[in-house]
């Protein structure tokens, strides 16, 4: 792993400066033909662009066939491809044993050996891009080869014992997310696992206090307790056996069994909660804390290293991509620079070459945009750029530039009359009045109290039809009022939103009229609809089954699911169909409490809270997949130690069974006793919810209680390592995540102390205001009604508008970047490098 | 509240440019007269200086009258007392109905006259102190002057009710905290409170934010779930009212109903889960860390607020004081300040009026102590010092010097020939060496291993002996070697502990094995032991028993008491005694696996760590008020509405009523079905206690079900307040306070940037290594050991040393100050104030 970094960083990052003059020659040779350019050279540069632009850090072979191989592997299909092949192999857990639909042992095999092959061509892909040296010399990729191949040879085992009738066990399965960690693709991810890696040393220290901590404590609650003969209320006996005393003080770590485990001693004595208290606060509340802050603290120290070590890379790129394109200007462009005062040859960038690379990063850019951005960095019309302003061309290409096309109401071309007449002109001002979107919110939440309400009421079901009407008359006229390209452009998220959910409630409630009053009449349409929910309860049914061994599962279907199935036939045959259309209704019920969302959304101080916390979403994603790698792993392993241990039974079933989970061992158990018996580890999805069971924590002791009484009190092993790697470790990278995007929110908001990039989006917000816009554009970024709204008034327009959306990050880095800038010293390590670039003439960021 | 922060910091601290100006003059006045300054000069320069060294921030009055009065004022025997009588009138919770111990009601009320009677004493004096303007327009002071007359009301209300046979609410209960937050010491507590009402706004943002979305959720969970007819597992509805909803959803938030919550709808079908999944993602983690990020963030801006106030109110004190004490030098002082070239007059602090001013602000300073001190101000040896190096006398007298004296071994003083023959240099030698402190460290662990073992096998109990006297030896060999007053010196808490542990455990073990031998023979003692035993017993059989009412109370203790002090009056008579000096046993065997600490505490990583959480413990102090302030309101409210209503039944008791708590209402009830009748609000100890396990969270609804179901549904109301108050505020402070030491800590530790007290200690350090020491100080100060084993050293030392215990801060503000003064830019304040200074010549902190 140590040497993964190292290679990461190395190939791609820390390039000698010796390699580094060596690219500057080559790139001086060909800017001599200033005007004709090579496509090679054009390709190399747009592919150093890009891969700063979304933080890429593969070192890539240069030579002209493997950058075009490079660029197709950059492709996003197939990045989403090895995406869609790797979830393919993970899914494939719901359909092996034990499975949730159970499928034949050659499907799944085919369907894994599909996944392997395209991982497999995705890798020799990319030892096709790289130099053959690095590929093998890079532990992730040696890592994929290894996993693959320990897949075959597992597969190979598995099938010849599965054929010879033997069971084994699929081992493998536990390396599949490692398929996620490794993969090229996996670059955040595998950051997140250095950082915990790097983080470990610290919180081992932590660790090894605490336990320290827990040992003294059982001895003490040992000698203090142990002879006095008490009882838990189960009967079991009271701190009697060390080992049990630590395990149940390590439970109360977890405050699971928080009152319980005090009781006997408090109820024998009060001095006794003396104890307890003081174990509380030092373990369960000032370690816990501990744990959080060294978590935090190296977690955000490993990470920030390793976001500067991003910077620093991606600047190189562009430096490097700044050499090949880059023409010699002499006395000619020195005319232009005006203070500096130099006097010699300026290496710059024309607008042309300029113009090229980014119709060759960013195909689907439109021609006003990249005008704009070329006038952002060629401040003073020179036509060429020199090296520090082309080095902000990735950042640039980064902020999301909407491109708002002012065009008349197609109302207004069909027939003009009658748009522009005084009632016409009444009804947009009052649809664009404040008033209008204050009514429309009221109306919306007096609609969830009639939510609330009984729908069997009939005033309720009525008010369902005034309210839908509300609705449809405010989208008819925001339609009527705004141009509808606008109306439904890409980033208009509450129209889209709106408009869905109140087409959907339309149809929902019109079908569930319909099916109330017509019931015979609609009987294909009634079909229908059951054989989609009668899917949906079969899939329920198995998951349900899967506990039973497989002798058994044929019988409970066949008994239960007449039973079970009584409720669903019976409405469909004989009457009513408002059991059916229930669940439509629901979802649509849900939906359209969803719309107070906008309403909470409209309201300054939520919306800033809001706002940080999509903004935390996208990055979240890797912490997702951190989850979701831990979890599969333990569930994997939960899988192949407690399956069918414990069973489910349906809540109608009679066998006696049913109130010890199908296990003897669990009669009389708190685990049986709470109907806990569909946590188990029976197949992946149960064996999901249950980990997630185990992650909040509450009832621990109960969960983890059952599945040691039905194996061994060595299973606590895995539910400790659980607890500590989840619990200890993941959650407070989770808490410390969004901790510490709070604090850089409110540091930003309350210091002014701007990051880097958002001074840029502001200063290019000034510069398109001052040249290209007429002052408008700052309001109109706040609100896209006011800005459709003010084309009425007497100024003269220009056709096209920019809207930056700064309050979006495309991607992870981006908020990493932002989240650490404001604290590293970028700028420090820039100096050496950047020491000739500093009498350079493109002061384009300071519009005095 | 907002103008009690005005007076505080507008009297104290921001004392205008023009009053400033008008006390430089009046200084300047006295300052003529070069050598006999008047006493009353004195006083009041030295007020000022130990108010800046301990923070105190009183406006008080500069006539000689009222500063002697102050001087009375800040005694410390009076701080303690003024603590004792609000410690005394909480206290008197436990004997008020309902009441611990019982106590007539004369006898509380008297006690609490008199408590009363101090405090005001104490306002009167205060008021004597300050102008009586000020006293006036401070609420705290109003605060204080209203509870009493309250209390007063409240007393004649409750006695005439009480006389005349009614019952009545003792309602100035809940007022007895606020005395503790506006007596004038608890400065500390009301900055906390006041950076928690500070935070408030935010904090409400983000709670309207969440109740927003458990209300949409309850509402999704209604339509979802409510009409299935699901039922939880006591039977009740599920889902079914919307109120309930909101509040099982809002318990979901603490996770007490972690699985249980879900399960109904789990087992209905897996689908639902999700939406669990969604809301504890959503509120349980997110919300909950948002509350986290708010409550942390702005408590932290506000008291760094706080800090940078203090710190500026401080200066300015010190400042005054110069000006009092201040003689202008001429060109006589100029000459020595070489470096600068300034000619004029500066006024300069002489070392003879320097002396003064330290004796009076620390009349128990040593005089070596005080040279020290002065020698690193006036580094040049000019006999004077300048204003700026005036500024740090408050910092340099909080760094706490403790002074060694290398006195000779007594043994040497008395048989000389014997302490320095060969054989006692082999055992000073050993003694010293390594290899004897971890040969004792594996001693204690592996007593540690025997104290887990069965003490009844005799070889463990005669193991117990063999430890005992290596203990024994330990302790004699090290007077033996190092002089024994060095050895009990004041700062050397492991020495003391040590000798107290192992004294205690042989005075125990040896009683313990006189009753086991010779019970008969030791009938005193024993009957010593007992009675001592016997009222610790009776405190807790009252405890048991404050539940009944009275009349059953005396029935109880007759039945009952015979029955439970048999096992204590048995052995007493007929035999072993084994069991009367378990307790004893038991307590020194706690303290004996104490003594592991000591071996944890010799290993680096770990000490850093037990290092960082020592340091927050004097700080702690405040919030355990803050804690106890808020325990104590809730208690008292808590008593009020529960007293009771639950009671507790002897473990032997047959009661029929015992199965539910005495309250028919419980029958059945989760409550009582895990015995959690002990978890009442009958006394104050109880209502503690149970405050405490609600602010674990576990079992939350379990413990409220019981308390709602024995009232009504809207004590829930109370619960849900504690629950907000506690939990998501002022735990979370804690869970900040420790984020932030241990940030500070690492920060300090890692980036090299020493705060300015850690500068100076280490400056101070040099100084005295250079200038007092032969070097070795430096060693002597990281083991005490070293330092008594070098005097046999050949180099001659000085009699006297000095070690600095840089790692403890004697106040809390101390703490705050470093944590915050690494952020908080205090010399852009200073920088008006103190311009005319950076010219002054006093370079003393930079020894090139």
């Amino acid at each position: 792993m140590e040497r993964r970094e190292a290679e990461e960083s190395g190939a791609g990052g820390n390039m000698s400066k010796v390699e580094e003059k060596k690219w500057s020659r080559r790139a001086d040779d060909g800017g001599e033909n200033k005007e004709n350019l090579s496509k090679e050279k054009f390709d190399l540069a747009g592919v150093y662009v890009s891969d700063a632009q979304y933080n890429r850090n593969i070192p890539f072979d240069p030579s002209p066939q493997a950058v075009r191989l490079y660029l197709l592997y950059n492709h996003g299909l197939l990045h989403v491809l090895v995406y869609v092949f790797i979830m393919v192999d993970l899914a494939l857990a719901l359909f092996e044993e034990p499975a949730v639909v159970s499928l034949p042992l050659w499907a799944t095999s085919a369907m894994e050996l599909v996944c392997l092959l395209a991982i497999t061509l995705r890798v020799i892909h990319y030892s096709k891009v790289i130099p053959r040296r690095i590929f093998f010399r890079d532990p992730k990729n040696l890592c994929i080869i290894v996993i693959i191949t320990l897949f075959l040879i597992d597969m190979i085992i598995y099938g010849a014992l599965y054929a010879s009738g033997h069971s084994s066990v699929r081992w493998s399965r536990v390396l599949r997310p490692l398929l996620l960690v490794n993969v090229t693709e996996g670059q955040q991810l595998r950051r997140a696992f250095r950082s915990i890696r790097n983080a470990l040393p610290q919180i081992l220290v932590v660790f090894c206090l605490f336990i320290f901590s827990l040992l003294i404590f059982s001895l003490m609650a040992l000698k203090l307790l142990g002879k006095r003969n008490l009882k838990t209320i189960d009967g079991t006996s009271y701190f009697t056996n060390y080992l049990e005393s630590v395990f149940e003080l390590y439970v109360l770590l977890t405050t699971a069994n928080s009152p319980d485990v005090m009781m006997p001693a408090y109820n024998y004595s009060s001095y006794f909660a003396i104890f307890f208290i003081l174990y509380i606060v030092i373990n369960t509340y000032t370690f816990m804390s501990v744990f959080l802050a060294v978590v935090y603290n190296n977690y955000k120290k490993h990470l920030k290293e390793e976001v500067r070590q991003l910077v620093k890379t991606k600047r190189q790129k562009l430096r490097r991509a700044f050499c090949l394109l880059k023409e010699n200007v002499g006395t000619v462009g020195n005319e232009g620079t005006g203070g500096t005062g130099e006097i010699g040859t300026n290496p710059v960038v024309s607008q042309s070459r300029w113009t090229e690379l980014v119709k060759q990063v960013q195909p689907n850019i439109s021609t006003a945009h990249r005008e704009l951005l070329w006038s952002v960095l060629d401040h003073n019309n020179k036509g060429h750029i020199g090296k520090q302003a082309f080095l902000q061309i990735a950042d640039l290409l980064n902020i999301q530039v909407i491109t708002l096309k002012s065009r008349p109401h197609p109302f207004q071309l069909w027939m003009p009359a009658l748009y522009n007449s005084t009632v016409s002109r009444i009804i947009h001002r009052i649809v664009k009045h404040r008033v209008f979107v204050f009514v429309y919110d009221a109306v919306i939440l007096v609609n969830a109290v009639f939510i609330g309400l009984d729908e069997e009421d009939p005033l309720v079901s009525n008010a369902e039809w005034a309210f839908l009407t509300l609705y449809l008359l405010e989208i008819l006229l925001k339609l009527y009022t705004f141009e509808p390209r606008a109306f439904f452009a890409r980033h208009q998220f509450w129209n889209w939103f709106d408009t869905i959910i109140i087409l959907s409630a339309l149809l929902a409630t019109i079908i569930n009229a319909a099916l109330k009053s017509y019931s015979f009449l609609l009987g294909p349409q009634l079909i229908l609809l059951d054989v989609v929910r009668l899917s949906w309860r079969y899939a329920d049914i198995t998951l349900d089954t899967v506990a039973l061994d497989t002798s058994q599962k044929l019988a409970v279907l066949v008994t239960d699911a007449p039973a079970r199935h009584a409720p669903t036939i019976c409405p469909l045959l004989n009457s009513a169909g408002g059991y059916t259309s229930r669940q439509i209704l629901d979802i649509v019920f849900i939906l359209r409490v969803l719309r107070l969302i906008r309403v909470v959304d409209t309201i300054p101080s939520f919306r800033a809270i809001i706002d940080t916390l999509t903004r935390i979403g996208p990055p979240m994603l890797t912490f997702g997949q951190l989850i979701l790698v831990v979890y599969y792993i333990f569930a994997m392993v939960g899988m192949e130690l407690f399956k069918g241990k414990i069973q489910v039974f349906a809540a109608n079933s009679t066998d006696p069974a049913r109130e010890y989970c199908g296990n003897p061992l669990l009669k009389d158990s708190a685990f049986a006793r709470n109907n806990y018996c569909k946590n188990n580890f029976n197949d992946v999805v149960s064996s999901f919810i249950l980990l997630l069971e185990l992650t909040v924590v509450n009832q621990w002791h109960v969960l983890t209680g059952g599945f040691t009484a039905v194996t061994h009190n060595a299973a606590r092993i895995f539910f400790v390592l659980f607890h500590i790697v989840v619990v200890i470790i993941i959650i407070n990278i989770f808490v410390a995540f969004i901790l510490e995007a709070f604090f850089i929110e409110y540091m930003v908001e309350k210091t002014d102390l701007h990051t880097s990039l958002e001074k840029k989006i502001e200063e290019l917000n000034l510069c398109v205001e001052q040249e290209q816009m007429n002052g408008n554009l700052v309001e109109a970024m706040e609100t896209q009604e006011n800005d459709m709204g003010s084309s009425e008034g007497a100024k003269t327009r220009p056709t096209l508008m920019f809207k930056i959306s700064s309050k979006r990050y495309r991607t992870m880095d981006a908020l990493l970047q932002r989240m650490f800038e404001t604290e590293t010293d970028l700028s420090a390590d820039d100096m050496n490098e950047d020491a000739e670039d500093m009498n350079f003439s493109n002061p384009s960021f300071n519009p005095a």
